[in-house]
């Protein structure tokens, strides 16, 4: 989050209404213990940092009016990670509805698809995203779950997958059609400036069963698009973790975006592609709603 | 380069056989000016660092006996940068030839094909590379020549291509076939860690003229198997600046890898993949040859 102008770490309390700022709060509750400037350096400190932030967070309920609460209306958002290690990897048609509604039953895959998002896509919660509209006149929105890895390792077994992941996001994997078409392999419709939102928090502590009842939702104005339960991915979060590290070696901070359901612009009739103007919400219980207006 | 146990920039005299030590040059012949760490500082140094190590080198020259000039054999070479901002962006059937030896007429691109391999599979001339047999078993070779970005900047016109160029070097886009077709997104093949070995040197001050002349050639244990003038690439470098920045930013220190002509182990019949022990080396004249060992 942003806070004070600078950019820093802060933990939102669950009714959304508490924002705790982790650097003031380490300051005043864990004076010996330096807070992280971001999230990655939190992530690459691991097990350490989140005791020390949980036992900060436990002193700090207990004080409601000091200054290291501060209302939600006082931060900005940004992106939780600025700069991954590698490109974002997504994963293409990971929920079947989806594959179909671009297609056809053929093009559900028997293997994931792996495509990348440079960093410099990133966007917070909250940011207008231009639509670069002198690129391309066919931007369409992909609400999708993303999870961030929290330690290195490469030939991850799925039964150890959960232990690599820091926590996980939702991201909005804007897409160039026109783009991703024209020049088949997805990353150049993929990677416009902007074109990753990323946000609105990052929920650590998370596993299977607590995903298992969890449903994705991405709204337009409002207008319900997308929605459905994870666990209609094909390839679910240990069986990526597994794969993609099979000869590559994930590092903390890496991301990786699980694919999105049916619903997309793309695969309405007709095509209803974003236009300056409109607003994007995705949501999901337990990390809530990361939401970007379109601009020109 | 590693000399001292430590990686530090270096320049090679055109002869090949007297590698400039830069921070040692730098601090007995221009002692106010620190020289930069690593490559990517160089290049964020930009024009003040190209005129600082011409000054230090036309001094240097002029003393060769001094300390700061070794012997080639004293030095090892790793991959000029370590970690790209970005992924390194490849392009796909850029020479025509091979995109022919890979289907048919039909895959020769309208628009370029751009897809990335991460800095995890950065590796440097000369080092041994696992071809993860466990992973995969039709590892091949695609001998490129890359371009190192000196300057951030989206929307570049063609002819201001060059301004942004920082250098050129080699690249071996090494490839998992099976990965590859069974993964349809060409990331996972392509990302294996130690996949892309990059050098051995990055050459600066080039442009369309320096290059008009080139070629480039790959052998396999000696033998050629690749060999095309650089003029046969169907998106030139200007060309592929121009539209990979349309709406993606570049940064100083991205590497764009241009393609790779006919002669690829999978365009043979049979097919032919490397194996432990094979010798894989690009060679073009301006920039000189890139060399690794593939093992188990």
């Amino acid at each position: 989050m942003v806070y004070n102008n600078k950019a820093q770490l802060g933990i939102e309390r669950e009714d959304g209404q508490h924002i705790l700022v982790l650097e003031e709060a380490f300051r005043q509750l864990l004076p010996e213990t330096d807070c992280p400037a971001d999230m990655l350096e939190a992530i690459h400190r691991g097990e350490a940092f989140l005791k020390n932030a949980n036992d900060v967070l436990k002193q700090a309920t207990t004080m409601p009016e000091e200054n290291f609460w501060v209302d939600p209306k006082e931060i900005k958002r940004c992106a939780p990670i600025a700069k991954t290690p590698k490109n974002i990897m997504c994963v293409g048609k990971n929920y079947a509805a989806h594959a179909i509604e671009l297609g056809s039953d053929a093009d559900i895959p028997d293997h994931p698809l792996i495509f990348t998002k440079p960093h410099t896509s990133i966007a917070g919660h909250g940011q207008s995203i231009s639509l670069q509209r002198d690129v391309s006149e066919q931007v369409d929105y992909e609400g999708e779950v993303a999870v961030v890895i929290g330690r290195q390792g490469a030939k991850i077994k799925k039964e150890e997958a959960w232990d690599y992941v820091f926590g996980i996001t939702l991201l909005n994997d804007l897409t160039a059609r026109d783009l991703q078409s024209r020049h088949k392999q997805f990353f150049l419709g993929k990677g416009l400036d902007g074109f990753s939102p990323i946000g609105p928090v990052v929920v650590t502590d998370v596993d299977e069963v607590a995903l298992a009842d969890e449903r994705l939702t991405t709204k337009v104005n409002g207008e319900l698009r997308q929605s459905a339960p994870l666990t209609d991915m094909i390839f679910d979060i240990p069986t990526l973790i597994h794969i993609i590290s099979r000869g590559m070696t994930l590092e903390p901070g890496d991301i990786i975006a699980t694919g999105t359901p049916a619903g997309v612009g793309k695969g309405m009739d007709p095509p209803q592609y974003l236009r300056p103007g409109d607003d994007v919400s995705i949501y999901m219980p337990l990390i809530g709603t990361l939401e970007n207006k379109m601009k020109e």
